[in-house]
């Protein structure tokens, strides 16, 4: 398809009906993808009303109440994560429609309700306190269309309850596990399934944790194979590689 | 199916042809998959003829090679990496049907030839320092019965010739980016295409790179989606991983 | 008698009063440790009366009074850590009977009085300011059913002091030391008994003691022996250590 | 006793037979524990026949086999740690009783068979590069006179291996269970258990783990209850560790 | 110039209108480079009427306004950088003619307007958190007289718009380029430039980006050539030197 | 004198008027340095008038108001540094003769004035930000007795000035040089004087100084020879040993 | 001329002499920066003869040679950085007309004599010990044609030396200056002159110089203005940006 | 005197001696200390015939010989630290009175025998392993003339040992103390005395003493006043800081 409005583009000049001064000028000012050497997410996923992403903190209520208007007016779904206060209550004055996630701290906004995808993503937590984390994951696992099933409060210390949803993890596409303090739930995910496992440090702890530093080391040096890490508390990132995963994942 | 060896067993109690404590022997003796909580890999694996890895490091080729015959007894496929000088020479000298994959410093010893998956990686990687690294992921991908097609050499400097590839990138079903130094190839990548984008942060590199910390904390701070990070020079892991999702990708 | 229960489970297999396609529900729904292959402690601590404890940092005060009201529906002794102030006064506030520690911010809940154990732990200190983790210790000690002894304010500057505690020091079944700074103090004690001595860095003094890590890199690098170190300011985490090895000494 | 001796001096002292001065120059002279203000183990271990450690790695050959002459002069018992191939060759070649434990890396030398002690130390490993930390900390607990049971190769991969071993496990006074990579074996040991739990990160590993660095962050961070840390590949320090909780337990 | 200055005086004292002590006297009060080993850019900044920058943060109101008085008396131009809001309010009131450059959190106040240069600088940054220092260089430059062409919002993600840009890039004499997260940003305008590149890490991000720490090794460890770093946040350091090539560069 | 007192102790054992028992009681009750095997510094302090230090940071005011009470029994001169505002006003509040020492953020209480030493100590600061440690540094060295020569705002921007101080260093006893950011002064100054230059690090900066770590690692590595380093920030300790090196030196 | 480039391709489609698809083809081949968007250095300079550089650490002599022939065949000038041993003997072995720059490490092999520039570049080196990297940046220098003045052993304990280097320092260019231990010496010279000073950390030191890291965050935390950092070691990244400011510097 | 000097110059101007171009030549090329602003430890020395040192790592045994060879000519003694074997042997081979001190591993090639100066050194080390940095310290020590009285093998173990050289410490103008592990030996000592305390932190050490990092963060967070920390293995610096000590010091 690119491929081919570039060849259109062409054939005017060929036609006459552009001049070749013109279609430099419009090569330059088309997304990059458009001439075939590389494809830019973001422009494909504006044309294709697909999902955007505002990281909320560090920007300004403000900020974030205007990106988001210039993303509706493309009709694309918006999702904002690690929204402070004020970013909540200037978005839903703003956007009636937009619902607030509290538990992922996060606010969706739908244009048109996202396309369910067959299969599933297990979201795993360990504690209470990673809760957040995992929420935002699962939010934005179900803003791209998927279904999550949450398997939440299932740490070392209650391996039975984790076992006990053993059924639940094999049949996933995509499993994200959260967990913070020494992080070896991810390792232990792992060595009961064979699908995917994305695992999230989440910076809950003290001490020696340094900021969730323990988590990730743990989940980078995992024996078990098939562990993908991603950064401390990054649920949104989790997110979006299993729904990825899911994606290109055949029905089973 | 493990349910149901559960299911005989109690019935041969039930039937009087084992006696309750003859089952608690068995039930505490099984391979603890077998009564459906858990499911272990490393096991079915064997069951099933599955790959079996060995980390050649910081082994004595004596015990590589006996690893080996234990698992070529259980009739496994196997891969050793990390292979020292000696233990190359061991294990040829043991099993003269073993592979040497010289790039990748890898043994791979088959017992029957891995069954071929539809679809396939690419294995990326930036600099010719970075080769020993991808073709350990290559190797692996292999190894695991899946296609694999190199994109070599292709880092920020010579971006054009990754955008050569953009296609072999766009179709693949996983992509492994290997690179050390600043470790920003996965961000461009990931920026290209939207399959998942395994990112192995190597160690080359000299100074403030501290041993592949540099190219480490690029990678999982990634702005790109879809990036899953393994730990410093695991190639293996990688492979793993993309194997996993290759097979979990139907036909595309 | 984990054995005893699941022999009585088999058995009523045996004798059909128990379908075998009921046995394996039940297995499969049991508490881990019943079937023998592992004992989970917080199952067994539940049907036992025994203490259970909860973080209270990082959760909402709702969330602690709620997981309480759980807790005690099973009979359980519990016992709260880190509190913040709103914890405190809703705790307080739905359990009149809760008593708040304040020099070890923390709460204990208690159905049954503990059941007291012979012998006793010392809980020692270095310094004014890292008395609220040594006071979590005891109280967490105290909690568990220990007597506990304390030598506070025994720093290396006060080294007479410590001496002048010898004997406490030497009677005690395992002493529990914290010391922030340069957290010499443990392995002054250690070279003084022959008592397992729990080390507890606290995150106390500044600049280059960069939240604790120094004291925590002094005590792993202890050249006295019989040191056993936990997370910094992980009051908690030694009174539980010490209440175990309280429990498997026998009277002196 | 040691009152009993000051006692004695100062009657002597009273009695005439010894003057004041003199009292002072022998006070001053006296092992430190003597006077009743501290006890210093060294000291006290000399005159009882008790087991030294000598740190071999970082002294000569002939550095060690001279602290080892001065010890044989005392009656002690020997071990000797961390043996460079020159040290076991000069210390074997100057005593010829000396043990070398291989996979320990490790010398004892005895004057008289340690007092063996009731009850048991359970060793774990997770792997084999983890065994001779493992076999540090097993021979270090026998040269005290304990019992060791070893329960190796028992890694998270392996679980089902682990939980066969649980009687062994549960029934040990201390376990000792030694780890690389993430580390994160204790933290299952310590769910499956109520006994303490010393943990040893072993340096292990590549990459992210950083020198051993990742399993003992892991271990520092612990969920589980009852862990006690010791420095990287500190096998001794476990051992000894081990042993002085043995020592205080009581028969079970 | 300053050569001639202390032939005067030496001159002085050859024509007895000087004594030696006073020379010796004056010598020792004159700034540094006026005997010619040395030249202290602050004082010759001072005689040349050339800007003068003090950091804000960590600095009282009263110190800052007292400061700035100093400098007036001397005709200087006057930067202050980050600057905490009592202070912003403090400044504005003492001198009404003071700019307060809202996005960069600077101040500055004009004895003369800056003499303005030839060429110009390009100030790039990746989104929109990293603004603040791109500002704070950006104002920085033109403080000095430089012109300044801003490129903002032009990350990863959004390499079309970057390459967009490339014209006003390839045409600057210097190059600023601020970015958060795994900061690639330098690297990839490194790649398509031959000018020189200041590279700015800045503490946008969360968890393992460590307050910037990422950034800062991504940049440092770059395989692009020319690429200048600056510490994290600097946008005033990376102004000045960019202000520094700028002025040494010729007309292009 | 401590023999004296012990000797004197003996002979009243010897002359009959005081026990064997007695004696051991008092000689363990009594401050560790009288028997002559140690000198604790506190105690003798106590006895002699000499000063006592707080440190006022994660103390209470009224914890550090009554440890002031009793200090002030014995005739103590008291030093509380770290002061949060509330135990200014607390301390000032009960004790009407307490100094503040602002820009020290420190409360001096005289009991008796000082004892004046000869000589002097210089102590010196790079910028205004560092002041409060330099401070910190002056009034302890005061509150010694000493006498102290400011050598305040030298930064390296300003070398002609440090220059201009020469004879004030080289004169000096001790040099205290407080700096932040790069933390080259003391370097400098090192180099210019043969006196002990105690360097401070201090926690000025921002960025990639990580809290101070930038100054302190770079005063660690000086190619200066004389340099000694303290703790970042710790003004206090600097004051110490700079008071202790005058105490010693005999006058110039 | 880019633009040129694809005005005639384009026109060339306008007069039907290429047909769209065969343009297409065109641009999907061409090197990028043909087509106006991107530019890459590597390309251009092929064209140009410009100099290629190989980092000759981490490839085999073989690969190092290999890569040589391909450039010569484009008629490049080579520099090859970082020469182990066996790699000088190949490469001066298969070109004879190679030049081994020893204390450099270095090795350049000339199409044609790079063309010379005005102005000169100053490298300057604290110790003996950063000559190695001193020397690789004036390599690097020469190797583009510069004039380089070296002015080494200028150490801050000989400052004076420096000193009487003024004038040589104060026309330069841009000034590389190299040194390891504190790092302080890129400061001085920055508070000396206002060209820019490009800083290079030197792993030389021991202990808490951490590999250089202590100089690396000295020279990143720098007072003075106009320091440009690189990576520890990274003389030839010093090299190539003195380079390009000199460059674009017009004769003074 | 160097005012003398200056003072002199200026009247041979003022008599027509000497003419002012003369005299600003002259200014430029005398030693800098010469005019007063600032003295330069180094040529001082040089005139003086005061010891200079070479530190020997990192130098090719030819550099070594011919910097030994400069010094010589102008009569300086000559201290050469951290001698690589051949180091050692080329030296001792041009310079047959040089003196090799083994455990110091250091070389010592006299010109005059050093000025000895009242008082004394104490030199104090923990364990064998520390020796040698205990050694570089007291040779540096007595290389300036300083009488050493070593207190080694006094670790934190061997207490009574310590206690045993109390008299030998307290009347000490200075104490080196070194020590690995947790490093905790300076603090102790420094509870003992009051005499400035220099706290030499050793690399001895494994896991997580990571390269000396524990010790020295034990040494920098002391609690005992009085401590001066110097670099990891800093022998030198250490004995150079407590020479300086000792000469400043007035006799005891």
């Amino acid at each position: 398809m690119d491929r081919e409005k570039l060849k259109e583009m062409l054939e005017a000049v060929a036609a006459g009906t552009m001049t070749a001064d013109a279609a430099i000028d419009r090569l330059r000012a088309l997304p990059f993808e458009d001439i075939g050497f590389a494809k830019v997410d973001h422009h494909r996923e504006l044309r294709q009303g697909h999902p955007e992403a505002i990281f909320g903190a560090g920007k300004t209520p403000e900020q974030v109440v205007q990106i988001m208007a210039r993303m509706r007016e493309k009709g694309s779904n918006i999702l904002v994560t690690r929204c402070p206060a004020e970013t909540v209550t200037a978005v839903v004055g703003a956007y009636p429609n937009a619902e607030h996630h509290k538990a992922a701290n996060a606010i969706t906004l739908l244009a048109t309700p996202p396309q369910p995808r067959p299969g599933y993503i297990a979201v795993v937590c360990a504690g209470t306190s990673d809760l957040y984390v995992a929420e935002e994951a699962a939010v934005t696992c179900e803003f791209n269309g998927n279904t999550v099933k949450r398997v939440y409060d299932v740490g070392v210390a209650g391996l039975h309850r984790l076992l006990g949803q053993h059924e639940t993890l094999t049949k996933a596409n995509a499993i994200v596990v959260c967990a913070g303090m020494e992080g070896a739930l991810p390792s232990v995910v792992g060595g009961l399934v064979d699908v995917p496992v994305i695992a999230v440090p989440t910076s809950v702890g003290y001490g020696a944790n340094f900021g969730g530093l323990s988590a990730l080391l743990t989940m980078l040096n995992s024996c078990a194979t098939g562990i993908a890490v991603v950064n401390i508390d990054n649920g949104f990132g989790a997110g979006m590689l299993a729904s990825m995963i899911n994606r290109i994942a055949g029905p089973h």
